[in-house]
């Protein structure tokens, strides 16, 4: 069985940490891990199945004998270092949005549009992780009633904005409850202009505002990536889509609150119910009579995405609500770019094509 | 000048303490107060205008030469006092579910629907929290440009379910900081069978199912109390509203995100921002560029309802997204009642009619 040489590429962070844990765990025939970060983090130390691997600074030539990069460093570091990667003949599976909406690029979650993997060019796109939770509930749904149109309210986890932002939620956290001012540097965005206290608090902005001043960056991704994800496995390109993404202080695991409307207007609230139930990687948790819903603490740690609350909006014929939980880490990130992996090893396609995609537009 | 005699029921809750204050800073006219309780509050003391105040435990007689009574403590104390207060001759603003949806109680936001007051027959509703700072933002809209259709997810502090829920907020985020396990027993809803930790999680469930299994009673108010108090004012029996409501865990000040759809179809995001932006109760706080939009912890202990990221839905005409938040225990709540209490004595309608509402059905 052939086994393979993998890179991860900003294997410090949040994200990172836990692709290489679910490395760890998945079907992969791994042969050696390459752990790369920034030069911040050089020599630091850690394990993969036992083994302690020292991080190495990043570098064109950190890819020469790689098959597989799994990045997660930022859109930046991306940009710069998976073409290198690609020109070695690794295959990489990108968590930033660097180049989710190049048409030379998949943009994909298993479960959806794995079929998109056969195209790739070198280069696969994990999508952010609001649109993956949300579309992986959505396509059992439109594939048996048809879709046309979806209207998502987030609550999206502070870990989402990564590590350095946990931590800023916990300080601040303690400041509040001691009743002491906070100083916040890095919430709502790193690399926005003003910060403010997370603690105790809901701010509706992620990511940096559009140049209309109308959606977050992070709105316009859950719309435009919805869109081409679910292009690619159907004709659903008259899926009306809008979000209104807001941070709120939790740690782990986004909500979603998602109204659809359905093309098939006999479809029932069972119906939907019974679609989600069977679905690939989705949970359905509902069950009010027993209170039974889904938690972002319970989701936390898991790789599956958890639904409930599906009832039917009695004013508007055809059109639910549901509400959508799964740990931002895992599906929403980490497992969807190791599943992909899994998946590209499974269909014999970690190489790269004779027209590499080099990132280039 | 007429002075009134005042009652607060339920003066030692999160919303009483709050009437006490909001009172103190009122146009009404004083001439006492009384604060009553149930006997576990008896004999505690609290101030009004510097003045001590002994807290009473509640009987029908505590009524006797009570003008005007401002409710807070819950359904089942308001069922059994109000009748007793308006047969005394009392006005009664009832800040509980228990008369809002009885045709001969007014429900009343008084930007929205202040004449309703001149139908009152004894008792006045004060709408739910989240009902409240929803529909005032919704009238200025419906007033210029009609409205076909709303659909609300809410982001609920937990201060709205009282000062023990709150201060069970507290102790679990301590907790969860400390790493040590949390013991719920409030939260989501004191009356329900299970409790759940709400500390760094969300909670699908404000309030307790209704029968079909679908909607919380939460969501139920959102929808039924919105119809009721636009019916008041408008011929707006047509507007359709869904609303999924999710208690996360901020102390105080719910947020909303709000998806509406105008009757006008020419209607712009300016036009939109505008009729808010001059609307009674209303502060437009909408300037992306900047990252100026509501805030909760901004928003707490303010009588006013900031709205903001007010944007047009580019996929579906005449559709647009807002961002809502206001002190759920102010115009939520105490603040709404007491300025009904200020409408009532400016229209000189303290005083109870010949054919009295005595809470029968």
């Amino acid at each position: 069985m052939k086994e393979f040489n993998v890179a991860i590429l900003g294997a410090t962070g949040a994200v990172g940490t836990r692709m290489i844990q679910q490395l760890e765990q998945s079907t992969i025939p791994v042969k050696s891990v390459k752990l790369l970060a920034s030069s911040r983090s050089d020599g630091k130390v850690l394990q993969f199945r036992g083994q302690d691997i020292t991080v190495e600074e990043t570098t064109p030539d950190s890819f020469n004998g790689i098959d597989l990069v799994l990045s997660s460093a930022g859109g930046s570091t991306s940009k710069k270092f998976l073409p290198e990667a690609v020109k070695r003949g690794a295959v990489c599976v990108d968590n930033t949005s660097a180049f989710r909406m190049e048409k030379e690029v998949p943009l994909v979650i298993p479960e959806v549009n794995e079929k998109a993997l056969y195209d790739h060019r070198g280069i696969i796109a994990n999508p952010n992780c609001s649109t993956i939770q949300m579309v992986v509930c959505l396509e059992p749904i439109y594939k048996k009633y048809g879709l046309k149109q979806v209207i998502v309210s987030t609550y999206q986890a502070v870990s989402g904005a990564g590590q350095s932002a946990l931590n800023e939620l916990m300080e601040e956290s303690q400041q509040v409850l001691n009743g002491e001012p906070t100083d916040p540097k890095i919430l709502p965005t790193k690399g926005d202009k003003l910060h403010y206290q997370m603690a105790f608090n809901l701010l509706p902005q992620i990511d940096v505002f559009e140049s209309d001043g109308y959606y977050t960056h992070e709105e316009w991704k859950m719309i435009h990536e919805t869109k081409k994800i679910m292009l690619d496995d159907m004709d659903a390109k008259d899926i009306k889509v809008t979000a209104t993404c807001v941070r709120v202080p939790i740690r782990i695991a986004h909500g979603e609150s998602v109204y659809f409307e359905v093309a098939d207007k006999t479809a029932t609230a069972d119906q939907i119910k019974a679609a989600l139930d069977g679905a690939d990687g989705v949970v359905l948790q509902d069950d009010t009579a027993h209170q039974f819903y889904p938690q972002s603490i319970e989701a936390e740690g898991k790789r599956e995405i958890f639904v409930g609350r599906v009832r039917p909006d009695f004013e508007n014929e055809g059109a639910f609500n549901m509400w959508v939980v799964s740990d931002n880490l895992l599906k929403g990130a980490a497992w969807n770019a190791v599943q992909i992996a899994e998946r590209l090893v499974a269909d014999d396609l970690v190489r790269v094509p004779e027209n590499p995609y080099l990132g280039e537009n």
